[in-house]
């Protein structure tokens, strides 16, 4: 008898309620006989927070930590405040569940069309730090709404936190080309772009394998577009992992490709995964979202549990899908079925 | 007769000292009968520091505030660790002489081979604040070199210093395309991002012929890739500024072509004017690198002294030169040989 793991669902806002149910149903096929699921949805977003004022409750925070993982669509909502939801909702899931690894793999799939003109083999991932930087919303304002306001955010960072993600992105790189990049501001932000060169060339040093090298995030985002394949492993602290995942999403040809995971790669609490584009409200209710993104990330949820033969078979019916499909116009109910048939 | 400026110029490390001859002399071809121009070169910089440990000595600081403008080639050098000539010279003069106003043009140039498939028409300016944000220097530091290492960095904003260059970006968009898009993380850095926003729209009102929109900085990055062309007025913070103005340089061919001025808009002290890109240590020496980008800076320096015409004449020479000769390999000197006999 295959083992049963619960998953939480948060389908949230926008497109991710089309997309989710996609990622479930690829998730379910591709374990067929090796996994079981059963799904612990949560209605949590900006349609329960416009309708009784919860973000995210304590208890229901609660049960989702006793889950085994969690599958999330997107968070945000043009009718409410930005900010509100993203850090009372997702940020906070990712903050409480110590998910200190947020992985994000860039890959040009056969079939994608690249804003670029010479995309070449992209293939890397970015290891982005989850949990600290400037996420952390500590910081304030004061004489708000006066011409005298004074407002800050405050990047806090701990060897801790740093540590641990190095070595993450060290391990990582074992398993791939082993070249990690750290990617930081450190001509400008001295004290934590130090700390983190620091940490890098101390753990690199047990890992006498894998190269490492540096580049400042203006640099690395000229590359992404210059030169993207000399990429194997970025490192980089949230805000700037931010910024380079959506850059990289855009040149393999649409954030529609990329899904995430938010790891806790102690196991304490559940790990997250969920595409990388949002609630994206200019096509949701339209049924044309891309669920590929979705579905990957069901792969990403397979591999963390264990279960690489699974999340290669969602990888195999992606790739082949988008190789023959891929510039097809379809829905996303018709992509959803396709890539599934596939696995 | 003419009037006489003086020009403080700070030719800096690497390739900046074999560019900025070039915007001298472009300077002074363009501007001839309408204006002259002193030079008081400044030995700041990598070589100066690695022989006498001074980086910007306050005598030198209070010459160069006497001075009308400044041309600066680039800053950094692999010998001197990172932060150091950084933020004693560069960032030093800009936050010293209260150059607030980053102003950084970005243009495809016809002739030029843009690493986007389709472009399009990519002609926009990003606003970037220039004294305020991560770039100011606080934060710090506790049991350095330990596991329990905590860092911070601090973003300093305020209502001061945002309306000041808000407003410019307004009054530059009524005679560009009348489009001012903000940039920032505002669903993250609710108290900067919030601030920014009740700013803009604030200030907005005032010109009511101006559309403005905002996005934030990582679907920048990506529509920066993606749609380029959607640009008019960028206007962002001291951070998001640097990388935007990375990945702009690099989508409109290089930063070959895009210079900068750091402008004090209130002329208390004089502002700065450099090409965005760095001192290239790996091709400077070789006579090899583009002095399109600085002497563009010149013509930025007339604009800002009035002389519009002159600056025309040089934008009207690096178009010519760029659509005849573009994709040629040309010394520095040939390339400047070139724009000058257009002038
Ligand atoms: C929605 C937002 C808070 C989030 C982030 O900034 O991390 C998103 O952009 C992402 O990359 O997952
Ligand atoms: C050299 C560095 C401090 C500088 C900056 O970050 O502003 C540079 O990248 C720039 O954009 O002018």
């Amino acid at each position: 008898m295959s083992k049963t793991y619960t998953i939480a669902v948060i389908p949230g806002d926008g497109i991710g309620k089309e997309v989710t149910p996609w990622a479930q149903q690829a998730l379910e096929k591709a374990a067929e006989g090796v996994a079981q699921f059963t799904y612990e949805p949560f209605d949590l977003g900006a349609e329960r927070y416009l309708r009784d004022g919860a973000i995210l409750p304590d208890d229901e925070l609660e049960r989702i930590k006793k889950t085994d993982a969690i599958l999330l669509g997107a968070v945000g909502d043009p009718r409410i405040k930005a900010g509100i939801l993203e850090r009372g909702l997702l940020l906070k899931l990712r903050f409480a569940l110590d998910q200190y690894v947020n992985l994000r793999p860039s890959k040009l799939y056969k079939g994608v069309t690249s804003p670029l003109a010479n995309p070449g083999n992209i293939d890397f991932v970015v290891v982005r730090e989850g949990t600290e930087g400037l996420y952390c919303g500590a910081g304030g304002a004061v004489r708000r709404d006066t011409s005298a306001e004074v407002a800050t955010e405050v990047s806090i960072n701990t060897a801790y936190g740093v540590e641990r993600v190095v070595r993450y992105a060290f391990e990582l790189a074992m398993k791939r080309r082993k070249h990690v990049t750290l990617v930081h501001k450190k001509n400008v932000l001295i004290n934590a772009g130090d700390m983190w060169q620091r940490i890098v060339d101390r753990i690199g040093e047990e890992y006498p394998e894998v190269t490492h090298d540096y580049s400042h995030i203006d640099a690395a985002t000229i590359y992404l577009v210059s030169d993207p394949s000399r990429f194997d492993v970025i490192l980089t602290d949230n805000l700037f992992g931010d910024i380079l995942t959506d850059e990289a999403g855009a040149v393999v040809g649409g954030v529609g490709y990329s899904a995430s995971g938010c790891i806790n790669a102690s196991n304490e609490y559940p790990s997250m995964f969920e595409p990388i584009h949002g609630s994206a409200p200019d096509i949701a209710g339209k049924g044309i979202a891309n669920p590929t993104a979705a579905i990957l990330s069901a792969a990403m949820l397979l591999e963390h549990l264990g279960f690489d033969d699974a999340a290669k078979k969602i990888h195999a019916a992606v790739e082949s899908d988008i190789a023959e499909l891929g510039s097809t116009t379809r829905t996303t109910d018709e992509v959803g079925k396709d890539i599934l048939a596939r696995i």
